[in-house]
């Protein structure tokens, strides 16, 4: 265990700092998925969260951190071409600060017009991550931008974690949580503020086939060899192989030890129902904790009623709706 | 112009009978398309009404009315392969009455599972208009049930009109309001509202090419010579051709006399827009409102500011959001 991790104090910090810029999303119930599944589901939608995910949150508090730890603070850097990009963009633009985002060249203009619409600056790098990580680096010493990683960082985890305190206002009931893992930093501090406030609320993480989390989970040990690993999953969101050590402790201290495993199909078939019933808009990796609700509701849920399903994020272009929804 | 016609009163009575039993849908607002369009727009969702668009509100208030009127109420009936449909079946529901839904053959299966959902029974009739009323008026004769008409009944009109009530009490600054055109029952509630209550809305009518609204309002006369034509229009909810008469005279005492025209491209740009930045499901009627705001922003609509759009429906199903966004 290292000496340094997320507490609540930090999670309600985090809030006190961006709780006016950011949208308290909204939480939706639905009678039919109700009936449908025999549970009491609360979705929370942060698909209609500033940026569309709830990246914001992390990115601005490192961001809003950082400016208050003093240093000349000139603007801030990133590598990722998703949610998280455009987060930190966003971001940078509510504290009037430059943003560079470094991201691969086979970036697909719906993502890129997504990041410069806060007007932070594009550099395309290989379409690697060691590339990518490359060219940020290059750029953080040509530039002196303050470097904000995507989940593997304490005041972004931090800042993930406000979430679960809107959870807690608006779902007193709430038995389960159930969180999208992909670098592990909105589980991290999700589960951190529900272990000390309310240990009545279990919090489960739902990945990808290929991840085997599980494994990893029970033997207490990152069993991941490659770093920069990537999955073939349509969830763009978690593409990310390996959970961050710094998130890893939370994981395995703080959520439930059986982990929710869901592939491809799944996730198309919990994004139809999302559509048809709920009439809301999700990314693939949004509709990934509903996929796991549905496989495993009456096995590794079956004592839960009231869950809470996060719905991380709801940026997917017309474009790949109409490929994923193809027959 | 005929002695009957519907009242504020009608609409505020309409509301004391549904109001306990429907969605207050939520009115949202976007800064991007706000900015993207100069406008200050706010979008009231009626896809998140029950059963997914406006149409309770009419079908609920007709079929309360009738059981007020009294008399031996055993079932209502109607025919409508849509929203209507899928509508009275709901209401039925609601006040523990059967229903009967006559549909043509060729309905897909997406739309025939939504109206069984609520225990209506669904009868197949040809796939024409005609053979769909006579299959309703056998069917009426044989059950004694009530007939619900789906847009052209005063009951349903001042149903629908309690739309305007939450606009009114949520949009203070309202300058306009954007409907779409089908048989015409939406927008004669809606006009009808405004005009007796609040002067200084003005309500806009969108209709698709083909129907040539124009003509006929500027003519004050019905110049459709064909009852039951319907238009080729990927807005399969306002497919029918001809105002109805009751709801035209609304139309031409109530509406400006600029009809906003809108075709199959514009409402899919206008889709897009709305999956892309609102992360909320429409279906292609209820972007016809926002692809009529797109394409008259500077010209009839330039005027006015604080515009109020009504998204009427939210039910398409996956496989067809598939082929309307498909490259």
């Amino acid at each position: 265990m290292s000496m340094e991790e997320i507490t609540l104090q930090d999670i309600l910090n985090a809030n006190g700092r961006i709780k006016n810029d950011i949208i308290k999303t909204p939480i939706i119930k639905n009678n039919y998925i109700n009936k449908l599944t025999g549970k009491n589901l609360f979705f929370k939608c942060e698909n209609f969260q500033e940026t569309g995910s709830f990246k914001v949150r992390g990115a601005l508090n490192a961001v809003k951190k950082a400016i208050e730890n003093g240093g000349d603070v000139q603007g801030f850097l990133t590598h990722s071409s998703g949610n998280h990009g455009t987060a930190l963009a966003w971001a940078a633009h509510v504290v009037g600060k430059r943003c560079i985002v470094v991201v691969p060249q086979n970036t697909p203009q719906f993502k890129r017009k997504r990041i410069e619409r806060y007007g932070a600056s594009l550099i395309f790098a290989d379409n690697t991550i060691k590339g990518r990580e490359d060219t940020c680096e290059e750029t953080r010493i040509t530039t002196g931008f303050y470097v904000i990683q995507p989940f593997n960082a304490f005041e972004v985890m931090a800042g993930q974690g406000t979430l679960a305190i809107e959870i807690e206002e608006e779902v007193p009931n709430c038995e389960a949580v159930l969180v999208a893992v992909g670098g592990g930093g909105l589980v991290s501090g999700i589960s951190t503020y529900f272990k000390e406030k309310n240990k009545n609320v279990k919090v489960f993480c739902v990945d990808v086939e290929g991840k085997n989390l599980q494994d990893s989970v029970l033997a207490k040990k990152r069993l991941w060899d490659d770093d920069g690993a990537s999955l073939d999953t349509i969830a763009d969101g978690i593409r990310v192989k390996v959970v961050g050590d710094k998130c890893f402790e939370q994981v395995v201290n703080n959520c439930e030890e059986e982990v929710l495993t869901v592939n491809d199909e799944e996730i198309i078939e919990a994004m139809k129902i999302i559509y048809e019933e709920m009439k809301i808009v999700v990314e693939p990796t949004g509709a990934v904790t509903f996929a796991g609700l549905l496989k495993y509701k009456d096995t590794i849920l079956k004592d839960v009623k009231n869950i809470t399903l996060i719905v991380c994020g709801g940026n997917v272009s017309s474009n790949d709706i109409s490929k994923i929804f193809s027959p």
